[in-house]
């Protein structure tokens, strides 16, 4: 059988192919000889698998797709407070190369514009290093988040420096707001380094996959950045990463994004996958015009918006039912899917609700696939309430979904594998090493 | 047993309650009367239940919070183009008071600025309204939103209309455009009735649930906008709800967004929460300071930032194995869990690997809570593809989790409620209306 | 003999009249309803004489013309300290309709922007008037600006009310600064009145004539408004009153003006005259095509940049001579022209440089015909220190051209009306009414 | 008898000599260093005579004061167009060292910010120079305005090079917009270069009193730039030379003017005087707090308010009478003072309504000491009018105030001497040399 993905993307480029409007980047000569014919667009899922149509291993300049790695890794290797003295997240409602500083402090009003990319770059790697070293961090760091070795495109970035009149301007007034402390050429010619570092639709694909699976590259396995890292930046990215044109693309796609001028787009949805696309012509905005209809699409299709609720969930209490009877009863919630706040909000409710009169309590575990921490934390002070009011309280956590299972302060709980196990056996049969497992005070 | 939610609402308040530093809105006795002490927080919960500590049944004006909503029905009323033909989605990067219109066109920038939500309100409700008649139009629809019948402050409205000199003044600024085609006056009469109507916090978490809810009450179950404008309306908040405090809230708090002047907040957290808390004293942006702190709190304590994403699902595939052997033998992938595009995908990438040899293959979906339209036309497309690769295709799914299973197009799948069914059972066994139904061409 | 001057101006008129570029006014139809075709000039010297070629007495509304003579008005009414406390005089760089107000205080720019005209019109006439009492005192104050009882165009002026949007919208926002503390409304309607006084071109030349003549009208020799309050008016007209073309208009044209849409300009040269042209397309600024070419060609072709320096004036001091010998001996400084600071210090110099050995010095006024207050103080200085300096000083004045002539402290001055009475004349002589009377201590 | 100027000046000075507020301008520790009791102002007359009081001798360096005369050298050197096409004339109404440009071309709004005198230091000199020729040619031009052979501080220029972030950054932004064509770091350079030349009050008084006497140095009689661009400058620099504060200058002092951050000021009248002051604390725009006080003073004590009126002249036509009697009779026009337009009007009236018998019409110039251009013409066309309507005319102009007396196209005059020469003479007597001179066809 042949994956139904790729099909589904090479449908996708053919219905935008036909798309010829937009204009290549013309400010250095590099960018406009691109081929404007160029389009391919890749998924990577956070598990690691990628998918793809066209042309997703053409190599091109990732240009300001690098500015939120950047940031992230600047947030990493400096932590957030340095960072925020300098470079604001607030949205500018304006082009990405206006100069966009706050008026008093002179503090960029996000990273994704230029000067607050510019500031961004200088903050990468730890404080003392060099120049060069910064460079080779960043490079390094793009790296990770790609999964492989990038290099730099030494032509593009050359040019690119012969016109970085309204950069050098940026840098020079940071420069004199003391948001940069270097001297600004050189600042301006390590980013514009980062800027020439060559990817493909495949790499990119890789890298939002990387920020989608909390900072972890899902082959390689390498923790890149924090998770409040990547928080940070998607967040930044979903109000200030397409621009003037951020509020478009917050309501109709939805997805938080990063575009580059060589015609790269990425988007990532945390928890699920990173999508890139590639082609070269661009609407006035600066963004790839059929890298934009294929985010559109991707997202109507495949439900990806960020502020489309998912399907509802099934209750996460399936059933409460009393196994046993006499003072053996008892009383079982079963619990299924995957549990957080408001799942675990269904679970107290049903417990106050149910008022169980059994002494033996048990929620059963064994059809949930995962807990978060606020629904663990939750859990646990239900259990540990039941307690207190006189119940004995099971575990039913066939594996373990439910760590370090101490409710604290009073409550106890007894985890078990199964049911029957919480169920009071005949008296001397001897306990073995799978006995019930007694946690708490 | 007690709930173990009111309990941390009532911490949390606790928490924040000693911070007494902002000022009540000025501009208008009425508001700057009000009683500053006054602490509330709620949740509604999608499924209704609400949860509430400190000052959730005191009534206060809903002030700006009658923007979303407002803007909610305008959508619904008029449909997406008209709306947006009038009035913005970009951030603005400006205070709540700032005009803020596009230069050329006269278009406010957003819905969450005062040009964008008087000229909104003007859009509520059919096009021939009179004036009185679009009032009881959004004081019905805010109504439906809260479930239950809001009124007016009459002494609020009246002296905001005497202190509306700015509000008259981006009014006639719009009608000079032709934003605005009625009398300005009337209009802003109009806009500062809707924001006179009296909320409790509890209302507002309803309200705020309602939008969680995809659009439909969670207790009276009426659809009161439609699934697309609620994603319109959420991504505007989280873009524009909270002025040019924007960005520090989208990375901070991360949940759409919308704060009053009168000291409520509420928050909407899609497919979970609403959350409403009240405090009237307001920092420098307009926002509740207390509400603000409350807000971190409850996205820090609670992993509600949209940005992180959810606790990473268990595999959708849980196993695979054979049933039976020789000729009869039956491949079963058993899922579980709600599968959207990214756990069809694993579905999909099994299924290849797998590539089964057995005749006979069976999807599993006991176990599977609920399964998303993209999901379902992927799983039906895998059937499609095994039946043309000569396989005989079931589903075993005895709550018809996935409606409509027909693979079209030369696929076929049998629908059955256990494994068991699937397994070619002896001859001469009378089949009943249990027995399997065969699907597709 | 027939004029010299309403040839040229007909040479002039005919020079542009073949331009027809521009647009007319098109926001009111009954602007849009001018004759298009329409084109007038006229001088208005400081001692009343018009010359005129074309349309001069066509009747068109004054519109932004107004504002400077309103303007003068207000400050002649209330003084300079409560007008210049809410509103500005510096330029704008902005269009006329631009808001501009000042951030913090919403004090508007200027009083030639609309902003700044409407509240200038609010502050006509003393503080106490009604509404339908202070349009009354505007009007009256452009009647004898003008020297003829002016009307309003009532239709223009119901049609401007009409469309007023975006004057109502710059009126709300002052009264929310308090910059309007009465009904915006009301004083937009009487700001509308004010615009809507008809003028003729040889109207708006004598009232740009009573400018020139320190505010005094020509012909009436009504003192309209005080001298320092025409300087004012003057400054600002230089540099604000072209609007965004301001600059412009001030090295290429060099003469304080003020521009109105139906079409009419005026240029007040101090001391000299009034110019006004009438022609109603506008170029994109809202100022008349053909009355910015008029002007630019007045300019040129008579010197009138007021930053070109006057042709240089002849010596002050004509000469120095002796009459008489012995100790009979005066020394003679004749002096002529019109004596400002530059030509005192020319006399200063001479009366340092020449060091007098004489026991008599006269300066002789025969030949001056002007001397400013500077000069005259001065002069009596140069007198007081020649008297200390052991002299006996004439000053032989036979029109009073120096007044009130008492050098004070030391100084002492005998008034003459010819040299020869500075001469010892024989003894026994009768002293008629006409003999030397001294001035000083 | 000792001058009463400097007396004046001594007087106006310690009237302002207690005024200590303000701030040195800090952002150089060369400045910052700077003596701030420092205190003397300086008048040139156009004659080149230099009066003066307090620190005049004291050597600071020029700064901002340099930018009129740089473009004053600019369009001397390059020509009107080619400079106006690179810097606006407009009033930015912003700080000194706010961007201002123009944001389609990105033309620096006027040439008094720093954008704008960036772009001319590089317009200065012929187009070919290098950048040490054309500081060369900066330094050699600011010498020629002041008489005397100028030297830089080399210690304040270097200190301000590496302090030059913000003009780096604008310079590099007018280079991105090909405003500048050179490396913008040689540019700052060489503009830095010109604003560290060493001027004392002294030179700075003489550099205004040169712009004064229309370009032309009063003592050397050097023409440093032509007429018109000393009308272009003074109208920039009354528009715009006093930053953000130019409309109060305008309105209160009404002389052009230009402040340095070192502490000078300078202030030009002209056909009058250039003014200088020195005394280095700033107020917030920037401008000498002291300096501001004493031009106030100067321009109310000595009525050189541009705006005001000179003291209305003397009517120039003296008189009308008539010479002689019978076919002899010869009707006399006797004129006085300068004749500018309005002057020759009031002979053009008189003309006219005289509308003389006489065969014989003398126009007197005896009295007059100037005749502008506009003047002369208007004039000569009054002799030529005459001399139609069949009259004989003669000029009595005894200094040639009137230069090449020919009316033309019908116009035919006779200059004399006297009067008496243009009354006929018993026939007989032998001409001489002297006699009347006929002009005209």
């Amino acid at each position: 059988m042949r994956s139904v993905i790729p099909d589904y993307l090479t449908e996708a480029l053919g219905a935008v192919e036909s798309d010829l409007s937009g204009e290549l980047a013309g400010y250095i000569p590099e960018l406009a000889a691109a081929d404007p014919e160029r389009l391919g667009a890749a998924f990577a899922t956070v598990q690691g698998e990628v998918y793809g149509a066209g042309d997703i291993d053409t190599e091109f300049t990732i240009q300001s797709i690098s500015k939120p790695f950047a940031y992230a890794l600047a947030l990493a290797d400096r932590g957030f407070a340095p960072v925020l003295a300098k470079v604001g997240v607030e949205p500018s409602g304006e082009a990405f190369n206006q100069i966009s500083l706050e008026s008093d402090t002179g503090r960029p009003l996000n990273p994704m514009i230029n000067a607050g990319a510019i500031t961004t770059h200088a903050l990468a790697g730890a404080a003392g290093l060099t120049p060069a070293e910064r460079v080779e961090r960043v490079v390094d760091g793009l790296s990770a988040f790609a999964g492989r070795r990038l290099r730099m495109d030494e032509a593009v970035c050359a040019s690119e420096m012969r016109h970085a009149h309204r950069n050098l301007a940026i840098a020079h007034m940071l420069r004199g707001h003391d948001i940069l402390t270097e001297d600004p050429r050189t600042v301006v010619d390590g980013y514009t380094r980062q800027c020439s570092v060559l990817v493909t639709a495949r790499d990119l694909a890789m890298m939002a996959a990387t920020l989608a699976n909390r900072g972890v590259h899902p082959l390689s396995g390498e923790r890149v950045v924090p998770e409040p890292v990547v928080r940070q930046v998607l967040s930044v990215m979903f109000t200030c990463g397409m621009y003037d044109a951020a509020g478009d693309w917050a309501t109709q796609v939805g997805i938080p994004a990063k575009s580059g001028v060589a015609g790269g787009l990425i988007g990532a949805l945390p928890g699920q996958i990173g999508i890139a696309t590639f082609s070269p012509r661009l609407d006035p905005h600066g963004n790839s015009v059929r890298g934009v209809s294929l985010f559109e699409r991707f997202s109507s299709d495949m439900g990806m918006h960020l502020m489309g609720a998912p399907a509802t969930a099934r209750a996460v209490v399936r059933s409460h039912h009393v196994v046993g009877d006499g003072p053996n009863a008892l009383r079982v919630l079963q619990l299924q899917g995957g549990i957080g706040f408001t799942g675990a909000e269904q679970v107290v409710r049903e417990a106050v609700e149910v008022a169980p009169t059994e002494a033996r309590v048990a929620l059963d575990l064994t059809l949930v696939h995962s807990i978060d921490d606020v629904a663990r934390r939750m859990l646990l002070e239900v259990a540990r309430r039941l307690t207190l009011d006189g119940h004995e309280v099971y575990l039913v956590d066939p594996e373990t979904i439910l760590p370090d299972p101490d409710p604290g302060d009073g409550g106890r709980v007894t985890v078990v594998a199964t049911v029957e196990q919480a169920v009071p056996s005949p008296p001397a049969v001897a306990r073995d090493r799978n006995q019930p497992r007694p946690h708490g005070t």
